[in-house]
């Protein structure tokens, strides 16, 4: 039988979702804890494939299990074996065509940044870093060209595999408290460090540094190396995965 | 000149506020950042000796820098010299009489409680939890049963040194959304494991597992075995000191 899970992380433990030969990978641990549930060992497969020191509170796996095993188990029984920074938020059988991957209709992340003088104590690794204020207003502006279907190269990792370019962004949504500013994003899939080379850009933007309209001229230049550096992956969280109602996943968590 | 000094850390990097042996407390970290630039060992009293893995975002103290230097050096002087889970927000000189500790007319304190099934991962060492719901009017009808001056013994650690058990609550307020469970405290003092027994006692009256006034049965007992488990110190945050606004201090940070 199919099994999905939600699962939430803390970045800052691992070298990334995917498993590495040191077994450094989110993926190694959780494949690591299902071993004593399932009996036997087994290959998970995740909606959206983070980078080291991203976190998730909403990334969605699924394995093919060989035993029947109460859901629970595979909540309770997982988090047992699990690393204290990781754990399985709920279980659902599904279909055995269900692909926590392929399936994905849309991806949300967010990301969190301290705008202040001083560096992030506390929230360190939790959170990206501006050392200055920000205009929300201009922020907004810089991220409205990005909404629709578009040609992101500018916004791509040098080593991104993806095969086109093109994504849909249907929500760009900034919000400021004074002292930290949250992006939200929601498209049908992400090109590697998307996200983060959105904020980046958005942040000379906010902070006066370019025009908004910098953010159109970026993009329909196509080429990474017009664009600001890429922010810290500290801030980022992939906050949930959305499937077709039919999946019968749950909706949000 | 006396110089006080605004804080925040991660306390899950160190063994409490206070300077150990080992050089694990928060104090330590702090008087050996301090070194390179007060030139020498200089010695900080705080507002609130937070316990092992307690965090604060408005911890104060004060020390005499034996040399004159621009504000802004306490500040990011000595952040480059101190681990990345402790910050200094602010440096101001004060008067040669202030002092962190006794000149302090009130402390807050903030616990957080994630109330869910699933353990914490993302936010593990940072929140306190609890397994599942809590009803916020039976919280807040426990709660009120604590503000004013009282004796709370019956929420005092064994080993707590203060020489007098009489505090005077003034706020705690509660607030949930479903998720998460925010205590907000102010008193003059506290006393060791205050707001972590509180908590602990609270929240058996949240769950449906006492009546909202035994928690004004347990203050009249005088009696800390009468009471509930001390809740864990990871949701617990020193959130500001106050003093008079002669001291010159920042208000709220």
């Amino acid at each position: 039988m199919r099994i999905a899970l939600g699962l939430e992380y803390d970045g800052s433990s691992f070298c990334g979702w995917q498993t590495q030969p040191g077994g450094c990978g989110v993926q190694d641990a959780l494949e690591r804890a299902l071993v004593p549930i399932a009996g036997t060992s087994v290959k998970t497969v995740c909606a959206g494939r983070t980078d080291t020191a991203v976190h998730a509170t909403g990334q969605v796996v699924h394995f093919d299990a060989p035993v029947q095993r109460p859901l629970q188990a595979w909540v309770r029984g997982v988090n047992a074996h699990l690393p204290d920074s990781v754990g399985v938020l709920w279980a659902r059988e599904t279909s055995p065509q269900f692909h926590a991957r392929f399936d994905a209709v849309a991806r949300r992340y967010r990301y969190v940044l301290l705008t202040r003088a001083v560096r992030p104590g506390l929230l360190r690794g939790k959170v990206g870093w501006w050392h200055g204020a920000l205009d929300i207003d201009a922020l907004r502006a810089g991220a409205a060209h990005l909404i629709g279907r578009h040609d992101f190269s500018s916004f791509r990792a040098a080593e991104c595999q993806a095969r086109s370019p093109v994504r849909e962004l249907t929500h760009l949504d900034i919000d400021g408290d004074g002292t930290f500013v949250t992006f939200d994003l929601r498209a049908n899939a992400f090109l590697q460090h998307m996200v983060r080379n959105i904020v980046g850009a958005l942040v000379y933007v906010g902070a006066g540094r370019r025009p908004d309209a910098w953010m159109a001229e970026l993009l329909a230049a196509r080429n990474r190396t017009r664009s600001a550096p890429t922010f810290a992956p500290d801030g980022l969280y992939l906050t949930a995965v959305e499937y077709s109602p039919a999946a019968g996943l749950p909706a949000s968590f």
